[in-house]
């Protein structure tokens, strides 16, 4: 997608370098960063310079790519996978991401690297594809919304489930991109999603770069807005979901759900298929990601000369406590968005879905 | 209540000259502000200076005393009470003060202006002692639960229903700090409360000073919290609340009662009966006010230095809308916590209540 009118993508192999949009810098800086070894790789993850689970996941890959690099030996690489995997607890895919290159690295023998730096490619276009698809699927919806009411549809998110969370054209803005490029008018509500503000440092600015009307909001607004008919539906993204259709998203994910819910405003969870959980049964087991408390306690701008700078916005006697992600159950879900199409959250319509 | 060890009120006077503290400094600086004029009340209102709905009425109050002592003619009072209430548009007992004042003006012809002065310090009075009694009976309520586990009682508040949002004790927290002075164990999660984040502000830093422990959390935290068993009720304040029991509060109150209501979680609202509007019988019809949209996309803290600071935190092309309160349903709300006691939230129990 766009930034300042030029095509990009959030992660991507500049004649055997990698490269990454370092996120932590956005909106108020626009950096390009390389990744030139696997500790560049676990660090971008752990800080969050790259973030979403897709794109944690392909970032994954790479850093698999530059461990191979480095130090060709089984151990090496199985310590890298282990530190790759730990570098975030919640995301799904970071473990399946590296699983799969590790199933690949482990067939080959020669020519290990090009091999390595292939599959890594084909994960990126694999997303790429995925994303894509999720965007057709999730805009029958929207184009439904839109012919029966002929008004704009306003739709709300919560988080940056957009293309800087995956490779390009986003999860659960995909559908909002093909909608707008299909002349459907559109008004997106975007949550500011504390502590790190990612909707209105990532969301909001990757709308504004492709021209999409958006609002941020505080956290607490959206459900005032449902309850004075001001949101037609609710689309988000998902770091996991497990078969019985609960969701794991950024933490305030569920209270959102839970007034569409109340408000019948239909709440729509769009995902690509591999940060689905075959195996976990009970969401009550998913390790919520407990990050710094300093995340909520200092917060970073610009200041009157356009400097970046960071401020204590917090007593200094407080504590605080960061908890990154909660679980939506099931039966606040309306759907689910794959780019296998849209089904029910529950197991015996995703598994329908997915063929699986 | 106690700052740095001393004891204050929020809003004093001191030999014929009104004092506030000034709660848009807080918690980084502690400034004790005059208002000199009726404007200085009328802004002092405007600005947030005060804030809470039985302090805004207090401070209107006292504006009247200094509009009289201005211009002591029926015209200029009426055009300075109409400012009054104009100054903050949702809370119910700013109009409810102003119409207190007027009719004790009215009654009087000399001596007006102690008779106003006296009158605003009655309803001060009056709001301190209806908050302790608001203390006393919710503080039934945590020690019932208290009584049953014998552990820490962990609650739930969002905003500021604090003292600092009263004249002292507080609505929300006088039954904390009552249960507090009683010995029980009590810990308080602390909603930062965006985005004039007056839970991070005001209130953790009320129960700092008072030695209660506390964590702020970010709005979008609580329904986790409650998912998992972390929060054994929720206490909130309310600016208007009809006699249906639907309950008016700063925006975000509504999707924790949501939260509490999924997880049975008990959800107190706790108010004094001032705040009651009698004759509004829709909460659709309540106007939500709409605040300037730089308190979203604009924040205060302290720098490295510890100078007060001001950073833009979202992309300079972004667009933000600030509505202040939500609507929760009166079925979502297990009790009100008055000065007269706890009733339900529907008429026939709070007539009875009130003896209304």
């Amino acid at each position: 997608m766009r930034i300042d009118g030029q095509q990009y993508k959030t992660i991507w192999n500049e004649e055997g370098t990698i490269k990454i949009i370092d996120q932590t810098k956005l909106p108020h800086q626009f950096v390009i960063k390389e990744l030139n070894s696997s500790n560049d790789a676990i660090n971008a993850i752990k800080n969050m310079e790259v973030r979403g689970a897709p794109l944690i996941g392909a970032t994954a890959a790479f850093g698999l790519v530059l461990a191979i690099r480095e130090n060709n030996v089984p151990e090496y690489l199985k310590k890298k996978s282990y530190d790759l995997i730990q570098s975030r607890p919640t995301a799904i895919n970071l473990k399946w991401a590296v699983d799969r290159m590790m199933k690949k690295i482990h067939k080959t023998n020669e020519g290990i690297l090009d091999e390595a730096l292939e599959e890594a490619e084909i994960i990126c276009k694999e997303d790429e594809e995925s994303c894509k698809k999720i965007g057709i699927n999730g805009l029958n919806l929207i184009k439904g919304l839109y012919e029966r009411t002929k008004k704009t549809v306003n739709i709300l998110t919560h988080c940056n489930a957009g293309w800087l969370a995956t490779i390009n054209w986003g999860t659960a803005t995909s559908p909002i991109y093909m909608a707008y490029n299909e002349g459907i008018p559109i008004h997106v509500w975007v949550d500011e999603t504390r502590p790190r503000n990612q909707g209105a440092n990532l969301t909001s600015f990757e709308l504004n770069e492709e021209n999409i009307p958006n609002t941020i909001i505080s956290d607490n607004t959206g459900g005032l807005l449902m309850q004075r008919g001001m949101v037609d539906m609710c689309i988000v993204g998902s770091d996991r979901t497990l078969l019985n259709g609960d969701v794991c998203n950024k933490v305030g994910t569920y209270l959102k759900a839970l007034a569409a819910y109340d408000n019948q405003v239909p709440f729509y969870v769009a995902l690509p298929s591999s940060t689905i959980d075959w195996n976990l049964k009970d969401s009550k087991d998913i390790p919520i990601e407990e990050r710094n408390s300093k995340e909520l306690s200092y917060i970073r701008g610009v200041d009157k000369n356009n400097d970046l700078g960071e401020l204590l916005i917090y007593p200094k006697k407080s504590k605080s406590l960061n908890l990154a992600f909660d679980i939506t159950p099931a039966k606040y879900v309306t759907a689910l968005i794959t780019e296998k199409g849209i089904c029910e959250p529950t197991e015996k319509s995703i598994r329908a879905s997915l063929n699986y």
